[in-house]
């Protein structure tokens, strides 16, 4: 491979000699943080004792990458770009380290780690090792917006933070392994949702390097021909820079890359969806790595992924093979007498935050302008009296949203994004102040699309949160609307986005960015149509496993909860808030004033629902949810009628985190506040939105846990009517008060009757609903009597 | 949209007029299902009272499945084709429950739904009713391997069916919103997969009716070169059937449709790989179905999604546009007296297996041949005694695969599937005899790839999964081997595939097929480069939420019990199975008799390691895992050292679910069984391999549950040693002594002194990996004493 289709002539001889030595100083870097544990610039021969215990990291993508970003500094140098680097190959980790350390925002980032031998050495050694920094572009490394851990993600990152940036390049290189996952593979059409005069471009650098960990990559294996058709496809115009020769490489990249930034400048004025430039970079994966070892190609193959050179500390071969790859940089031409690098390397580097270690959109808590936000009480249910009035909580939520946009057009920082169900999700008031995205062809009966929307609609859950998380992480705010069941499709990247906020609450320059929210709703409960499929609360069990300082979950029972915890939400930093709420027409239990009290309690005890009347309760009625609340309080609609003698208390949970011990979640409840809520000796019935065993997990610790019985979601599920997936789930009013019977000594021995009644509503339902098909006129025109 | 691109010659006259009646009276019955309690065969006015009470469904992108179910069925009587349908717009549930009642698939499924007036108001009736069936295309439905409700993969499904199967078509529908997704998307690339020789054929095609639920698709607006420059570039030769006019669509799409499938017999015997071909359909939305409601229009757009006419109950105006759209399709041409199908419709429909509805490659089980299993004694490990050995679990596992794929070569039903992991997780002696499925470009230093490979690998657990649930469900047996913290990518299609097997084994014509394995390695105890992005171990307790009769977990300590487990998984039906074992060398525990044992009883004290001898325990150290494992063994050795009279008893599991109490899992143990392992009051303390509350979950209804002290991931990770993690997690031996310690009453106050040395040694060991890299000698080079 030396062939090399594009340019020769932009690149002066010493700025080809200063690309050079720059992209040699960073691959020096990089190697050395793979192997070296002192002696860091070979000032003396290298010996077994230079080398670290354990060799771990991946050298394969980082000379590609080094080569990437040397190229882009020589282009805001020369044209004054503002660019964000985006590294969807994480694991050249030790590309990034290099280059920001070179560039000086690493060592303003950290200042251990100084520009010179002795922050060299330090360098090298916290690598990979103990309680230093990861082997992926993690949040440790400035300049960084995208963990290169898990794969797949990295366009969807660079698009949203692209998002309300115009004139702003977000360069994001894209393994040509990471290339394979379905995320990635979908997110190249988010070209179709940018607009070019009030967003900024996505430069996306395809690097075919040809493998994966021991493959080769599907896109590097196809012709050339069928791939460029892929690109278009795509609707990009690719330029090619391919081969292996260094300077021929340098003058190929610098032309390419002044005509594809010219482009871009030309592009940010049109009105019509351009063809957006990219780049495909064939390099050898490796490259200027060790050609062979023990006699098995390396370079331009898989086996230069992880450490090209395992056996240094054992095999005297292998570390004089080290030593020669290293000195082949020419160390002593790139780093002076202090170890801070010379002239020629820094010439083409930009300074201040025009660094792309230093961009302020990669630390987005810097540029964060929080949202203006309406008061909530404009939009409250009117609510005389608990369950007088009705209302759809995500239609209302929608009005709210709606002032939300408007209140914030100026300054152009929310967005709304979600899988083809804002609409479907009853949030759709939005569209009366703006429209959804959309750069792709546009009909006469479309409604409510445009090149200038901010609802951002595409049918990939994957997409969807690839965007919001860049727009976050940038400096913006957002919110994610989805069908319960399948947030699931994001459970992995919830996942390293949790992890990603997690790791950056404890690094001091990172500053605080807006919380990631979804609004789950069309949930489990009101599948009537979609059945089974359609049908699973789970989500916030997997984000109960996460690190408890991030994570925030939420049940408002209706729609003045709603309204408060999402306004809570928008103003929060640093969290993942999962809040789930129903679409469908349900009761106001709370006014504004009320829902605003019980909300910043997060749990409390419905005074006017229970009748304890400041006797102890026979029996704690708990619930969490919409649906579970609404049946909690028609059980206790029955239990007045039939059983006045017992003593009932009524706790809502709108904070799932609350349950939990105060040393386990910060928003945990002292045992204290908790027996205050639930006792330490009466039964508690608690009817849970979700999977019961949730419940226990966060209250087994509790005096009481006991005597706790959880209903829930026991993956019970078909198409049918509303009422009759609580009965299939054992969570219905009917089941309620047989529980309670069950459960409250004595009563078992009094209730018999009242009981046989219950079990003989529930087999009514059934009957009924077979032949009807829908629910029984006494469960659907059921109201809280006051 | 009337133009016709292509085709007028094929089909002869009484096959337009054949093929057309087929369609309209799927059509018929599509719109039947969505609204019709009664009076199927409009045999007298429509009225009120035959109207569902609860209008559900999906007409939208009903109409288009069903001119390709029609088109094929021509096919398959003409040319012979053996054909399987997957409906990626699975919402078309109506389309497939009309074609396979009209085939006469359905009533042989379900004979209470006849083919005549009764069974097709019960067709009708059934459909989105209580206690009926869902709207998708669901394990219900003959004919289907792929479930429609969550949307994403139907092309990868059909891929896994596709493989060793030659000469089958798998006519793959892929909705246009559909495509939007990232396995979708990615799924396109799966023709570098297949072999024509060895393999079947998918015949894609893409279905663009240009809506989703409330948006345009990307696909149906980008100009049309540019959506075949992308066909194209993901490798495949599009034909194109576009228009309304319904004699020109049929003409068109037969005359495609001949020419597609004549392709696919020539490549049948092709060395290199061909430009496969697809076809892009683009018809309207709802096509045939009311052109306009309320002024606004409606064919032809979002708004027929999913029921067009919504108020025909309450506006006698719908009721009459429903009747005159019913009557459209003339139903009297197309039904006879007895309401069964008349000549006319059934003259193009195939018979007996060669109906899609009643393809064996739909209904696995038909087919299933069991694999040839080695004797697992063969690879056992040797283990003269506990811990006098070492291995390396899933390189010896490797080893026994590689004779699965051998003693099973010729029955061709065995496969590996994982993402680029196969080598990295040491199963590589599989390649000994078989390569990695590649049918892209070819260089010389390839290493076991060719395009008779029977291992799968692609880096997108997306695609895997999908392959795989396609290729079981098809009648064949698999693995999927992956990184545990990555298989949360799959999370949602694990969803999906756990819901399908807990429908399908209800289904009494649904045949058992193999079981799904998960074979979770690389796991969060050694990611000693990846580090904390690469720690996620909750796969598990994301499966622990789902239908206990389909989910088991099992976590082998060692080698043969890794064996063991995997040879019951590859023996074992309709479930799914995660199996979580380690790559790294550890030492082996039980020998194959022990472990065979061990295995069958899934739990059990290892009297060995304890010392209670027959006395009643002080304390019981419970482990769940290789790392927990070896850990508690190595704190059971300080114990012995340190504290000999502390009486202990060690209990392993290594099947998770028999935590559980018989009554929820099928697993589960008696509370009995439970007690007489874990008593019913000593402190038990438990080490395990993943999220600790996971442990409390499974066991909180146990006797001794207030007692139950777990240690396990608290999601506390870096890049570091083995031994740094585990003492980070507090999970390290040092640790469980001091938790023996504080727990067992009494030693509080004899054992200061020892419990003191414990937490010295924490803080050597946190200084010595600071300073060294490595874990301190004594830890890594500690063994069991026997």
């Amino acid at each position: 491979m030396t062939a090399v289709r594009e340019g020769s002539g932009v690149l002066t001889e010493s700025e080809l000699r200063q690309v050079d030595a720059q992209w040699r100083a960073a691959n020096y870097l990089s190697a050395g943080q793979i192997y070296l544990m002192d002696n860091p610039l070979l000032r003396e021969p290298l010996t077994r004792d230079h080398i670290k215990p354990r060799l771990l990291g991946h050298w394969g993508t980082s000379p590609g990458l080094n080569f990437v970003y040397a190229h882009l500094n020589r282009a805001i140098v020369r044209r004054g770009t503002r660019a964000l680097f985006v590294t969807g190959p994480g694991h050249g980790g030790p590309a990034l380290l290099a280059h920001t350390w070179l560039e000086g925002s690493y060592s303003e980032a950290w200042p251990e780690v100084t520009r010179d031998v002795d922050g060299m050495r330090e360098l090298f050694r916290q690598f990979s090792f103990p309680g230093g920094v990861p082997s992926h572009v993690a949040p440790e490394v400035p300049g960084s917006i995208h963990e290169g851990g898990e794969l797949g993600y990295s366009l969807a990152h660079a698009y949203g933070a692209a998002l309300d940036n115009p004139g702003l390049v977000v360069a994001c290189v894209v393994g040509d392994g990471e290339a394979e996952t379905g995320p990635l593979a979908t997110s190249w059409h988010a070209n179709k949702f940018v607009n070019p005069e009030t967003d900024g471009a996505v430069l996306p650098i395809l690097h075919l390097n040809g493998y994966k960990i021991a493959n080769p990559t599907v896109l590097s294996r196809i012709a050339p021909a069928e791939l460029d058709l892929l690109l278009r496809g795509y609707g990009y115009a690719p330029r090619y820079v391919e081969g292996d020769d260094p300077v021929a490489m340098h003058r190929a990249m610098a032309e390419v890359l002044d005509d594809v930034l010219g482009d871009l400048e030309r592009i940010g004025t049109s009105q019509v969806r351009p063809m957006w430039p990219m780049i495909v970079l064939r390099s050898p994966k490796g490259w200027t790595g060790p050609a062979t070892v023990d006699g098995l190609p390396v370079e331009g193959t898989w086996r230069s992924h992880q450490v090209p050179l395992p056996a240094v500390r054992d095999n005297p071969d292998h570390l004089r093979e080290l030593e020669s790859w290293l000195r082949s940089y020419r160390p002593e031409e790139l780093f002076d007498a202090a170890g801070a690098p010379t002239a020629d390397v820094t010439a083409l580097i930009p300074r201040d935050t025009t660094r792309m270690g230093s961009s302020p959109h990669a630390n987005g808590g810097m540029i964060l302008r929080p949202l203006d936000l309406p008061d909530v009480g404009d939009y409250a249910a009117r609510v005389p009296a608990p369950g007088t009035t009705t209302a759809e909580p995500t239609r209302v939520l929608g009005c709210y949203l709606r002032e939300v946009f408007g209140r914030n057009a100026e300054q152009a920082n929310f967005r709304l994004f979600g899988p083809d169900e804002t609409a479907s999700n009853r949030l759709d008031a939005v569209y009366q102040v703006t429209d959804k995205s959309w750069h792709a062809e546009l009909l006469p009966e479309d409604e409510y699309l445009g090149p200038r929307g901010r609802v951002m609609e595409v049918l990939s859950e994957h997409l969807c949160q690839g965007w919001l998380e860049g727009y976050l992480l940038s400096g913006r705010h957002g919110l994610f609307s989805c069908y319960e069941a399948f947030v699931h499709i994001v459970d992995s990247m919830l996942n390293q986005h949790v992890k990603w906020l997690k790791v950056h609450r404890r690094i001091p320059w990172r500053r605080p960015v807006a919380s990631l929210t979804y609004l789950l709703t069309s949930h489990v409960w009101r599948q009537d149509h979609n059945g089974f499929s359609h049908q699973d609360p789970g989500f916030v069990d997997h984000v109960a496993n996460k690190s408890a300082e991030v994570v925030r979950t939420y049940f408002p029972p209706d729609t003045n909860t709603l309204l408060h915890v999402m306004d809570d939400c928008l103003r929060s930093r640093d969290s993942v808030n999962v809040v789930v709420a129903g679409k469908n027409e349900t009761p106001n239990w709370l006014d504004d004033e009320q829902a605003a009290l019980h909300c910043a309690r997060g749990a409390g005890i419905w005074e006017w629902a229970g009748n304890e009347d400041g006797h102890e309760p026979d029996v704690v009625l708990a619930c969490a949810g919409d649906a579970p609340t609404l049946e909690v309080l028609a059980a206790v609609t029955l239990l007045r009628e039939h059983l006045p003698e017992v003593t009932v208390r009524v706790v809502n949970v709108v904070d799932l985190m609350r349950l939990q011990p105060a040393a386990e979640h910060p928003h945990g409840m002292t045992d204290a506040e908790f027996d205050a809520l639930f006792t330490t000796d009466r039964p508690v019935l608690f009817a849970y939105h979700g999977y019961p065993w949730l419940i226990h997990r966060l209250a087994y610790r509790r005096a009481n846990h006991h005597n706790l019985h959880v209903r829930g979601y026991i993956e019970k599920g078909t198409t049918t009517t509303p009422f009759d997936m609580l009965v299939l789930n054992n969570m219905d009013r009917f089941q309620l008060v047989i529980d309670v019977i069950d459960r409250v000594p004595g009563l078992a021995r009094t209730a018999g009757q009242v009981r046989q009644r219950m079990v003989d509503a529930r087999l009514r339902h059934h009957r009924w609903i077979r032949e009807h098909g829908e629910d029984l006129p006494e469960v659907r025109d059921w109201s809280w009597p006051g």
